[in-house]
């Protein structure tokens, strides 16, 4: 019998798509967030899970376990240019969980929730043999301003807010140092791109976003195979943090292991023409955020990633659940 | 350290509302759903969840599953007279679980949400240690007519529709016999009400309704403090199901263990005045339902059972997680 191991999270996904079917769903079928037909809007749905041993690193506080269910939903809707409308989070908890940890799981929540202009709605408690908690947030966008993942065409840009490798360099030096401080804050702190979001949307130039939560090379895969193009990624225009500079060297992994080929960097991927990217850096730059190019869309056979003038092709790998990572 | 198991989840519940403290939510604050303002209408929001160990009997086929979280969240839409708009689930699987297994799980979904009218958005897929699966269902109701937990008076009557116990039945059967698949359907196959809440919430005569998946007993407290009032129950005419009947006798349990005091049966509560019961009756006979007063509701100490012409006290227990089950 084939096991989820076997198939990995992706294939797993597309399984689940096609048994579901033909659906009356108006836009965002494949995206991460669904989107309703709501008169001039859309109304955005989304779901995002998170679980003891597969995303909390023992030594995490019940505050940032709190704060990353709500951002890690909020980032979905970001992505779609919604404006957060609430949310609501199912808590599964051990029967031994201690009531303060509880206490202050649920303070985290809200402060994510509140930091990001949005409310937890309500929720469910229930009780688990491990920690589980699964978050579902509800946005709005006006039709004509909602970003979806389909839309990228050739001859484009492909562009990325922020810093990339943050979130990897921290899972290296949790292997490290288990109790390293920074490192989970880094993994489990992170901000959605809720503002970055709205603003891009409200910019109509953009064609395609999604976030990259999945890593960028997988996310960009993803992206090529929804739209029928590829990208030719240029190695020194990815802005990548300096955690992941310094983690590079020490650990001696090489670079792009953490900026392209590892996930949990909350950012946001677009595709724009040369003349949108203007405006889209100078929307974002008004709001303190950097949006960098990192490369052309093509309709070529493969993903190119040129580092230091030499093309390889952009690996389709990143952070998949059921694999084993090594 | 105090711990979940010392609170028990009703406590939790609360302990988690007043931390979240005010917001800014139109209706149904400590409703099992939220109700957003969407101009004419509310905009439903709900959230359960369920996992392994907890909620479900080992020999349960995947497909029953599927049915279980789609079903149960659902319950919480019809409560408030909802039609459901779509609703995500986030799948928490093992690594090892196996893709056929997956599938049925998909199909049970997918059967239960067109069963009652509704579409699978989307979701999300996460490797867990043990299976969890937790649903978000998306509805709308006319702000005229949504039915919500707060607005029972004295004076009115209490009822319920279909027959209770069957769940309860179900749980003692499988003590006995953890294969038999009948229990196993009774268990998880559950029919929310949604055609009955629907239906309910249009004659404009109900003051309150939620589902009683906690119990009734426990639901009829939940109320009575909500509203400050409380139930005189007439045990004589609480329908119960022929299963419930047949178990009490085989297992010597008293009846009101496995009707009053049991959860998982996913009946809808309504108060409404005497006029009004019966444009509730009619309005559900048409659809095949019946509707049972149980009781009347009035403003006195305790809340009272009447059974065999024997007053007792009507107790707060009922199913809750993080509390043990004898």
């Amino acid at each position: 019998m084939m096991k989820l191991r076997d198939l990995g999270e992706r294939k797993a996904v597309e399984l689940i798509w096609d048994l579901l079917g033909d659906r009356e769903i108006d836009a965002a079928v494949k995206d991460d967030c669904a989107a309703l037909d709501f008169g001039d809007e859309y109304l955005l749905v989304t779901t995002d899970m998170i679980s003891e041993h597969a995303h909390i690193p023992e030594k995490t506080k019940p505050w940032q376990i709190g704060w990353h269910i709500v951002a890690i939903n909020l980032s979905d809707i970001a992505a779609m240019g919604g404006e957060p409308f609430g949310m609501v989070v199912a808590l599964g908890l051990p029967e031994n969980y201690e009531v303060n940890s509880l206490e202050e799981m649920v303070e985290g929540m809200k402060s994510c929730a509140s930091n990001f202009n949005t409310t937890i709605l309500g929720g469910d408690t229930k009780e688990t043999k491990t920690l589980t908690l699964s978050g579902c947030a509800i946005g709005r966008v006006a039709k004509t301003e909602i970003m979806l993942r389909k839309g990228a065409k050739s001859g484009e840009v492909v562009a990325v807010t922020g810093e990339l490798g943050r979130a990897a360099s921290a899972y290296y030096a949790l292997k490290n140092n288990p109790e390293d401080e920074n490192a989970i804050k880094n993994l489990l702190e992170v901000s959605p791109r809720g503002k970055e979001g709205i603003a891009l949307s409200k910019t109509g130039v953009v064609t395609a976003c999604m976030d990259i939560s999945d890593g960028l090379a997988s996310s960009l895969h993803q992206l090529g195979l929804l739209n029928d193009i590829t990208f030719q990624l240029d190695f020194s225009q990815i802005p990548i943090s300096n955690e992941a500079k310094a983690m590079s060297k020490k650990m001696n992994i090489p670079i792009e292991e953490l900026a392209i080929y590892f996930g949990g960097d909350y950012e946001l991927l677009v595709t724009l023409d040369k003349e949108g990217l203007d405006r889209a850096q100078k929307a974002l730059s008004e709001i303190g955020t950097k949006l960098s190019p990192i490369g052309r869309v093509l309709k070529d056979k493969e993903n190119i990633l040129i580092k230091d003038d030499v093309s390889t092709f952009l690996e389709n790998r990143g952070f998949e659940h059921f694999r084993r990572r090594p």
